[in-house]
């Protein structure tokens, strides 16, 4: 009995899995009790009593004559549900959440952002008094489908500085960076499609391509780009439609782009119809810009995206997409569709800000801010035996690995109940493999974060298998 | 030779239909020579000459020994591709788009917002010289994950003045009324699921859909709700897993759902498993409040949407759920993984916008006023034999019917070409049998709107078929 309690509990299992991922949705018909039996390999009455308790639970009715259906309402797409979950706790979504929804004490060293006072506050603020008292700034329309155009012309000669050529025409503003990717994926790309990402990546890229069922492929990221070796066996391989990766300044890894890589990369990129996106969010904070796939490419095959919220302001949304003329139209009906006009507010905020000189002068002094935390971040983590991967360039990142094997699952965890939000290994890693390294962003470690990691890291060791 | 020609183009045809439809997608291999001159009953010769001629435009490659492959970059997706393309100009992306992008001379009867005039532009002023002095604003980060704590109790408040029951967890902001909407299709759609809409209804519920890849079937609406018959059979037929609707004042129609209809449909929701998404977006509109079917259900299969957009600020923005309990954590994954946080810049500006008491004012004044518009349009659009379909008891639209059979469409072309955008009828319907009716928005109505009307009714007359 209890071996047959088994067996319909597996029979119910493997129905709710179903329900749960909607390859059966509300209404469908189940399996005939036959066929499941045969599936499952068990007796038709064991299937027979699975069906019935899961009709009593309301799951599932059975129409007489007909058969049994989906009754109630399939679970909802759980991105949590979808990925690996060899580490449910930290998937990549895990770092995002924790930094959101921290509280007013909390140190967060594992967030992508910089502290509110290492912004341009006193900017931001002189731009919202002028915004109140300018008369040519509409407050309550819609932006025109591309929005405000002096902001566009003016996004225009920054990319020109790296070297990419865009017309203000081939620029769509949108309400952040990450819409814009997903924007391009809801342009580019179909349920089942194979997408590539580097190993290790911004995990969000990985939570984003999760809402758009696709298949995730990755290659490892070398100091200098990612393997091209790996990189020409994927896509020979898998065929992936696109490619998102950052330039300027890689997330989490601080690496910088070198020209023949990027070369090499564009040539296997057309042998193998792939188009890239290039995610150059962090552009702000080189002194001296790396090579740009966009700008080798033309924006032929190359798309790029970037924002405002690292450097500016978070809180006024505003990114941007620049991309080949003849896809203007489908991203444009698709920002309409899905998010109606874009929020001329940000924008006509953003453009103040940069408009005002005092938005360089802010760039020089964040750069070398930065340079000196980056400096002084690593050897006080040296000290406990934490050892960046490399030395970035620019940034506020630093990806490290930790001593003596330790998981830095583990580490985030005993950091998280002392209110330290770390950013775990594996939040950024496709094929898991970063369980021993952490990323830590320079501009959000006081003192605290020290102490306590010095303390989870003892915690960490205490408990890991001797 | 001519015979063959045609043959050879059909062939063609079919496998860029394919290519562009991502059937075959890039990398793809092609049907056999064999099994294509099979499906397609012509001769292999006639299949190889055009397999040849694809691969000379570059769209396809052979690779010898194996076959034709997709070789060139698909056509992405393209909205006004997928629908039903009877009425190809006017599909449902055609009036934001005219609208959005008029001219400054433009007037757009036909768009779905007030003039800035209309909107409380000195309050959102002040609000903006608020924020630029406040010192618990951050201007720099993020937003928490639901959104500012105080305008989340604050919508709740007002949810709660039309009998919806909503706690401050169970409310989430977003970035727009569509947004909103489109983070609900992601939570609870498949590509190939049914979606349930109203015939008539708003144009970019149409337009949205599309990118979720669903099929969409519609219910005629009547002036107290969808027709409730139809509503059953539509249920029982197609197992729609969502219905999406307006309630407070119904676009395009003005209608108001009666009590006894939103009773009958919760019903029906219920033995169907439908999930309802209620738009209530122009609440603010109402004198009194109409039913609202998430007050009836109290919110378990029925969800809340809404935003600021049409009576406080299209510029900044922000709109919200209202949901069940449990589906708050999988919103707030997909929020974050497709635009991160939400911009605590808009909601900051909303909140103080609606703690002044200004705000109140401001609406009384509106309602009057759109009353007024109300009568004063009805009556000069009766002059021109243009009649509304019921005279709403709220909002700024009227739903009118052409005189003698004239299309809606040919009218609407002849205006643009006088820079008056009107919204054609069919952009509502999902059936396109709105052909001959306009939405008015009324306070887009000066007297050059009826004189260019009156000149394109001539005109559309003038070439309407004998």
């Amino acid at each position: 009995m209890g071996d047959e309690g088994t067996l319909i509990s597996k029979v119910m299992a493997a129905i709710r899995r179903r329900v749960a991922s909607r390859s059966l949705p509300v209404g469908a018909k189940l399996p005939s009790i036959r066929q499941m039996a045969r599936t499952m390999q068990v007796s038709p009455a064991t299937v027979v009593e699975a069906y019935e308790r899961l009709a009593a639970e309301g799951l599932i009715r059975s129409r007489p004559g007909s058969g049994f259906f989906v009754a109630s309402l399939a679970a909802p797409l759980d991105l949590s549900e979808i990925g690996p979950r060899l580490d449910r706790a930290i998937d990549p979504l895990w770092v995002s959440r924790q930094s959101l929804e921290a509280g007013e004490g909390d140190v967060k060293p594992g967030c992508g952002w910089l502290p509110p006072s290492w912004l341009p506050e006193a900017a931001l603020r002189k731009a919202l008094r002028g915004l109140s008292r300018a008369s040519d700034v509409d407050l309550g329309e819609y932006s025109t489908p591309l929005g405000l155009a002096p902001l566009r012309l003016l996004v225009g000669r920054r990319l020109a500085e790296t070297g990419v050529e865009a017309a203000p025409d081939q620029i769509m503003l949108t309400e952040s960076g990450t819409q814009s990717i997903d924007l391009l994926c809801r342009l580019l790309l179909e349920p089942g499609d194979v997408v590539l990402l580097d190993d290790p990546c911004y995990f969000n890229f990985q939570a984003l391509l999760r809402a758009h069922r696709v298949t995730v492929v990755s290659v490892a990221y070398t100091p200098s780009g990612p393997d091209l070796a790996q990189f020409e066996t994927i896509l020979a391989e898998h065929r992936p439609r696109l490619y998102i990766t950052n330039s300027a300044v890689h997330n989490p890894t601080g690496a910088t782009l070198s020209p023949v890589t990027a070369h090499r990369m564009l040539k296997l990129a057309e042998a193998y119809s792939l188009t890239i996106v290039e995610d150059e969010i962090f552009a702000d904070f080189e002194d001296s810009p790396a090579p740009r796939l966009a700008a080798f490419d033309g924006l032929e095959r190359v798309v790029q995206v970037g924002s405002f919220s690292k450097t500016l302001s978070a809180s006024a949304r505003c990114g941007f997409i620049a991309a080949r003329r003849d896809w203007m139209a489908g991203l444009v009906d698709l920002k309409i569709a899905t998010s109606f006009g874009g929020g001329r507010l940000s924008a006509a905020l953003v453009l103040s800000v940069l408009r005002d000189g005092g938005y360089r002068r802010h760039l020089d002094g964040l750069r070398h801010r930065l340079a000196g935390a980056r400096a002084d971040v690593a050897a006080r983590l040296g000290r406990l035996g934490i050892v960046p991967w490399l030395m970035p360039r620019a940034g506020m990142f630093l990806w490290c690995r930790l001593p003596d094997g330790l998981d830095s699952a583990d580490v985030a965890r005993e950091a998280l109940a002392q209110n330290v939000v770390l950013a775990p290994g594996n939040a950024f890693s496709v094929s898991r493999s970063a369980g021993a390294c952490l990323r830590f962003n320079v501009s959000q470690c006081d003192d605290r974060v020290f102490e306590v990691l010095e303390a989870s890291l003892r915690g960490a060791r205490a408990r890991a298998p001797a």
